[in-house]
């Protein structure tokens, strides 16, 4: 790695070439999980429309390093994330623009939580097994995925994660299928990604009907918009296709 | 929460007051899993001497909101993460300096990873329980602190995580204590923390003996440069008691 990263000097061979997407509202750990997992064997590019500041749904405000003209076709990793932004990002002609050129060449093609949903809007989800955020499955179908309820989805060259920490279990499930199971394994160690969650709440039958109620109420103005998007998905395609 | 937030509008009343620490070199999901767990409780003051952008260990530029001196007393949480960079923290006289007057009035004084290390430097972990990363608990106790291999340990109004992806128990563990069970429930199931790591890696202890060598030598550099900069802790409180 380079000098600026502090001291953590392993030398990379052949680093992966990742773009992963930011854009208003995103999550900002729906892109620190993956990062942490992909950092040790990538070189990042961090794409939007600009290289202007972005801030993520929880105030943090992160910087792109690359725009979408400049970012090159032949990834190996195209990452989107999640967030409550997700809405505005699915009806973004230039991001949906860049998903359909970036996706079409990317080695894999992939997602963590609402960002199955984008990728899905360009059209890069038809015909695959995919997953979301729990709250959100359904919109999936609207865009021609398969729902799958599962922590990490792999079809064929699109992988996707659940909300939000999936993006941790995601990362290290790409990083073994890219660069093998020991390399996973060392940068888990290195992650300290050993989980003890305080509460078994972490999905909608742990959390029981009462908190879920609540979760759906929260989100809802959110997802009622995605909907809303998610429907003029056929009309899009059609558009493309002609 | 605020518009700029993308419609996310759970209303706070009295939203805690947070300090998260950010410099250089940091890790990036050490930040994120903790501010993932609070902001929809918190005010969050992201804090550094200047405003100026950080680039942290594993490349992503995040912006700093207000200095070190701008940064109010009557803190509920101040939070330390860790990182690559965490030798060059522990000897800046201006971030030592921050903590020890903050520290002094947060109701919670906290950290994740090697961060723990940071606030020893600055005085705060003498005669307290703590953790840290697996690779740096040595150094817990060169800075006054009982270390305890934990994924969170609670002492007091001490609080603080292991390494990285342990600020996600940190933070739900920390809002409960605050705000709840409830509250740490619902937004445990808002992160979908269901945690399924893809392989028993993430402790020496799983990962093994030869994994963990690996890991050893890749960070000896930057532990070596920790202890160098621990051992005048004696040295510097004796300077500030003077």
């Amino acid at each position: 790695m380079s000098d600026d990263k502090h001291g953590f000097d392993v030398p990379m061979e052949n680093p992966l070439k990742v773009a992963m997407v930011l854009f208003p509202g995103m999550t900002l750990l729906d892109h620190a999980g993956p990062e942490a997992a992909l950092s040790f064997h990538a070189k990042l590019h961090l794409v939007w429309e600009t290289i202007a500041p972005i801030t993520t749904d929880s105030g943090t405000v992160v910087m792109p390093n690359m725009t979408f003209d400049a970012c090159p076709d032949d990834l190996d990793i195209l990452f989107v994330p999640g967030g409550m932004g997700t809405a505005d990002a699915m009806a973004n002609p230039r991001l949906i623009a860049f998903l359909e050129r970036a996706g079409a060449t990317a080695g894999y093609v992939t997602s963590v939580c609402s960002g199955s949903i984008i990728l899905g809007m360009a059209g890069l989800m038809r015909g695959y097994k995919a997953t979301t955020h729990w709250s959100s499955l359904d919109m999936l179908e609207m865009v021609g995925a398969q729902a799958v309820e599962a922590r990490v989805v792999v079809d064929r060259n699109r992988v996707s994660g659940g909300g939000v920490t999936a993006g941790i279990d995601f990362g290290l499930t790409l990083l073994a299928l890219l660069r093998g199971e020991d390399a996973a394994r060392l940068t888990q160690l290195a992650m300290e990604y050993d989980p003890q969650p305080p509460f078994l709440a972490g999905s909608p039958k742990g959390a029981g009907e009462r908190l879920t109620g609540i979760a759906f109420d929260i989100v809802r103005p959110t997802n009622d918009r995605m909907r809303d998007i998610a429907r003029r998905y056929g009309t899009a395609e059609a558009l493309r296709a002609a």
